[in-house]
């Protein structure tokens, strides 16, 4: 296959659904997959490409045998936050390799079955148990960016009061309500300067995708390019912030991909499970040159309404980060954007969405693996 | 690429190891295959494709990192007990396509971190809770079996003495020690018919193959055919043995992939998590009739020095079965075998070798995923 395309998209709703389980949240976002795609018959599908983080051993064979998908390969992916987009990445290989003619693509995470509250570091993370968990990597690169380039708390607020403001008009957003800027600062301290409500919560939910290589009946959105890398070492002696210099990489090889740059692209949907991250991913995809990513939101630039739109979904902040669900629930925003089915938040004449998931887990490296996946034009 | 090969191939000892940690273990295993497959240094992969069952997320790149393999994609697989077969499978396939020259396969699993004896069912896993873990699960095969076709206790017993038989020449192996048939059928009863010394133990261990598209200095093998599907809905109608006709199907992949029969094989290894595990495979694979594994086991057909062996290494019962691991410890036996350097239990003139690992995890598919290489020719 020369081009692989998303026939159709689903999700589930997004935020703290105890008891709803896994195999509730996959039937929503795998049902509304297969109709948006027109897929009537199961049978159609040649494999499936699953990402959980935390989710048992066999959590997507368990889901997937009550909607009778069941002897085909199921792949099941883990990478951090970045997992469900490494499944559509992988699923597009396969496509574009002739591999499979229909890939159903799945992301599903139950966080609140095993978390009260933040995620408790594991056993082996010794940074995270010392205290080194997401929140203080985040805060670290914060710390950084502000000695490289200044960082006022009004430009990380302005990041939380837009993607809430898209998230209020996301009827899937765990988090629908607008903040102002006070509250955010006001809000309690996580790990300085990241208050509160510049961090995403923890989340339960399902997304899917249905990917194949034949323009279907319409409604398809091409795959213009995907790329993946794991990071590099990271110690004290970089001096880009954390995750900087993956992204970055990345992200030109998916320009480069595509033969297109970040200008040309209509709305983004990026890694903003932190304030920081946000600012940084802009910069790292060349929204903005290195330093200018703070200008950028409180511009206006970012936001509905403005010239390119960053996380028009509410972004993680607000629609929610199901861990291994996000990745997937960026590209089913992409692909209603680019539609022009994204409602009371749709990005006018959208064409082109890029989307930037960024999966961490540990210091020492910078990051555990990035993907950015440009999709429409 | 027209095939994909095995380069070099890697483990840790098998055993409970705790303590030793994920790190340690990779940095064995694939140490020992970067050496086997003359990678002199690490910028010549292209990617990892990994697996771990139930190891923490971003187990592989925190591990790989300490071998300064950072930067390229590096994937994580999960497919239970068919976890590290499944990550050669995509592997081999990414490398057929022309998409990565030369890939690191790794399989990972520190089961001692997480159980002190049999693996706990997961809280989704109700059936697992109500008592049908995979003992119970294979004892219903074992009861089904005998239902259809008659079944032995000696014919049980003889899978697990032959396999610490050849288990006692593998120096890797966790339990080295022969057994007789009286101490297994003595041994206390786990899940009627099956005895202690019937079920596999918990284990840690990394293990590791490099696999690229080009023939290299000479000790490459080829990988002929790999084959993998997940199992249909299975029942109180279904007639045959969970997972029979799973591994039965996906064998008739291989088998049609490679142009070759069961009859071509000069060894087998094959998923030996519960004696019965063995007699079923050695059908579905085809070595034996539908009922006539037991006569193959105690003909000696499998034994070392027989017709066919199966599982020269000491099979998941002796050598161990570390979920994540125990896939790629399966290939590079195989691959030990075909190259005639498997020391005291080289099978003579060993040139094809075949590979069968169940992935198993509920009993209301057949099988989460099955997966049969075929090695060497």
């Amino acid at each position: 296959m020369s081009a692989a395309f998303v026939h159709g998209v689903g999700t589930s709703r997004f935020g703290r659904q105890p008891g709803v389980g896994a195999p509730a949240l996959v039937q929503q976002a795998v049902t509304e997959a297969l109709d948006d795609a027109g897929v009537g018959d199961v049978r159609e599908l040649d494999a499936v490409f699953a990402g959980t983080v935390f989710g048992a051993p066999g959590t997507a064979q368990r889901a997937l045998q009550l909607l009778g998908i069941t002897g085909v390969p199921i792949l099941t992916f883990e990478n951090a936050c970045a997992t469900s987009s490494t499944a559509l990445h992988e699923a597009r290989h396969a496509v574009l390799s002739g591999r499979f003619r229909r890939v159903l693509c799945l992301g599903v995470e139950t966080m609140t079955l095993h978390f009260s509250g933040p995620i408790t570091p594991e056993e082996t993370d010794v940074e995270g148990r010392a205290g080194l968990a997401l929140p203080g990597v985040y805060a670290m690169v914060a710390s950084r960016y502000e000695h490289l380039y200044g960082l006022e708390p009004k430009a990380l607020a302005a990041v939380s009061v837009k993607n809430r403001r898209h998230g209020a008009l996301n009827p899937r957003a765990q988090h629908g309500a607008e903040v102002t800027a006070e509250e955010v600062l006001a809000s309690r301290m996580v790990a300085d300067p990241l208050t509160l409500l510049q961090c995403c919560d923890i989340s339960d939910a399902a997304t899917a995708a249905v990917i194949g290589g034949e323009r279907g009946v319409g409604r398809d959105v091409r795959i213009a390019a995907s790329a993946l890398r794991s990071g590099e070492l990271w110690d004290h002696r970089s001096t880009q912030p954390w995750g900087y210099e993956l992204m970055a990489r990345v992200a030109g090889d998916a320009w480069q991909e595509a033969g297109i740059g970040p200008e040309d692209v209509d709305l983004f949907e990026v890694h903003d499970a932190f304030t920081i991250g946000e600012i940084t991913a802009t910069e790292a995809l060349g929204i903005a040159e290195p330093g200018g990513g703070c200008d950028l939101v409180l511009s206006g630039h970012t936001a509905l309404g403005g010239r390119q739109p960053v996380n028009p979904s509410g972004g993680l902040l607000s629609r929610g980060h199901p861990l291994g669900a996000t990745g997937l629930a960026q590209v089913a925003e992409a692909v209603w954007q680019v539609r022009g089915e994204a409602g009371a938040r749709q990005v006018e004449g959208a064409r082109v969405a890029a989307v930037e998931t960024m999966g961490g887990g540990t210091a020492g490296i910078d990051g555990n693996g990035c993907v950015v996946v440009v999709l429409g034009g």
